[in-house]
């Protein structure tokens, strides 16, 4: 037979709730757990999760979606994500759909049909439909990086559009007038603020705003290298360009190494994300770096606090800073 | 009160064998598919996963151990594993142990209580201690990129040998003798094959192995730029070096970076892992690239085969090769 909580608490001599506490993460004594540790051994006590799900109606899981597991950006944030939750007794579904909405959809419903006990999402879908669902349900929600309007959640953003117009106002300090944006998908959350910032930082230098400088990629490689062909093609004339995510800055890079363009006499370049890749080029690329770390750490602060009962305190926005990193490419 | 197969059952006509088929994954014709997704919608039928999981002692979750979710092999192989095994109703649990063994051991225990049903590993531990347990309860274990002496599950890994092999003996057909090799840890499967084919090479052209040309990095960013340093500064007669990891491959490239070391003049340079970092460095690199997405299919296949019951076939060892991408670096 096997050994229940109760055959643990007479082994210790420690309370019920202790035990309970111990296995639902709460606080127990450094010397306490010992014991308990002790005595699982000892028992071969094994706890059936699955029994525990049905009977406190918590999952203990936490269901992820995101557009690329394989964005640089986007592993950063889960991996210290994960990390923390783990900490806590929970563990992260983690669906990955392809930047499709449909896909995204489906996710959702997976995770739902899972009974998570909370889901935290970089949207590719900018209705938030899928996200009610939860909410309703008082499952809570974090939103990451992409803000969506309408529903009312948690969010950890970063402030893109100061990002941008830094960046912008560096080449400009350089004498650069004409400067290339590779954008990316014009709906979405982020591209809108990045392209805000590059507005701004140009307008407040008394600029003119062109918009055949600005090309829209799709957040990856082929995109970016797609949309720097087309403003070498179309915009020879430019001197400078601003690529605004990490995937597309490696594709750009690549189509330049391809046109033989050399960086910084040819063009200015200024790359996003990812220190280590801008480290390893030459010349070093001078970026725009994203707090992944700090970001995982607020979203997993963010959904245990919701979890652990603050269901009704007010829905909170984070808004972390980039950092501009100077290298050799302007 | 909440809609049961039973009421799908009725709602289309359908036996019950056939509706509990499409809810477990099982093949279920279009029309009827259809048809249960119609009745699903109008009777709001929601399934109950966690009561499911306790019915059939089946959770539907296949836990997931990698040492670092942020190295670009481990997110590529992951990325599809998991988009596979959903389709077939599975959720994966990733846990990212940061290469190291006790984080992995709490990783491994966290997944066995959560009773999943099968277990997705690439070991940071050498032992396979840990795997043991889910094998006596009959859960399926498949092993990637670094075997393990003595568990007896599925493998998928690389033929790293050839790998370093093929990629050295190149180097010697360009005339090269002192040729370096940043290597991973020496007690690492995969380090230890692809130090094989190091030696492999140069024997079978007459060329002695000097050992002070090998240096072990930790499969890490900074431990590539230490073990490139270490070479730099010991052997400044060595003319070629092959780096066998990605991570390792940027270390290199910001050391030689740093130190204004021209690629190919001063040094032929062979690296590994992602082509698009290859193809965006200056000038582009040679590398060995590892078949990710074919060992995530071949993973979640073999994970599969077993989950459906193959639980007594043979062990199968798959062995992918490598794709050499010749750039101008050497």
């Amino acid at each position: 037979m096997a050994a229940t909580m109760k055959d643990l608490a007479r082994e210790t001599g420690l309370g019920l709730a202790t035990i309970s506490s111990y296995f639902n993460g709460g606080n127990v004594r450094e010397k306490n757990k010992e014991k308990i540790e002790t005595a699982i051994k000892k028992l071969n006590f094994e706890i059936n999760e699955v029994a525990r799900g049905l009977k406190t109606n918590h999952t203990k899981l936490i269901g992820v979606v995101i557009p690329e597991l394989d964005m640089i950006f986007c592993a950063q944030i889960i991996t210290e994500v994960e990390d923390i939750l783990r900490n806590y007794g929970y563990a992260t579904i983690v669906c990955d759909c392809r930047s499709d909405e449909k896909r995204e959809e489906e996710a959702l419903d997976f995770h739902f049909h899972r009974r998570v006990d909370g889901l935290i999402i970089m949207p590719t879908s900018t209705n938030g439909k899928g996200l009610k669902r939860f909410l309703e349900h008082n499952k809570p929600v974090v939103v990451i990086d992409r803000k969506i309007d309408g529903v009312d959640c948690d969010c950890v953003l970063v402030d893109n559009e100061k990002a941008v117009k830094d960046g912008i106002a560096r080449l400009i300090e350089e004498k650069h007038e004409k400067i290339g944006l590779i954008a990316g998908p014009s709906d979405i959350y982020t591209s809108k603020e990045r392209i805000k910032g590059y507005h701004k930082a140009l307008k407040e230098r008394g600029l003119q705003v062109d918009k055949s400088l600005i090309s829209c990629g799709d957040f990856t490689i082929s995109g970016g290298a797609k949309a720097m062909a087309r403003l070498l093609d179309t915009r020879p004339d430019m001197t400078a360009v601003f690529v605004s995510n990490y995937e597309m800055t490696l594709g750009a890079m690549i189509e330049l190494n391809e046109r033989g363009v050399k960086i910084p006499q040819e063009l200015s370049f200024i790359g996003y994300d990812n220190k280590e890749f801008a480290y390893a080029s030459n010349p070093q690329l001078s970026i725009v770096a994203q707090p992944t770390k700090e970001m995982g750490k607020a979203v997993a602060q963010l959904i245990l606090k919701r979890l652990q009962g603050d269901g009704n305190g007010k829905r909170k926005i984070w808004k972390l800073e980039t950092e501009f990193i100077e290298g050799k490419s302007i």
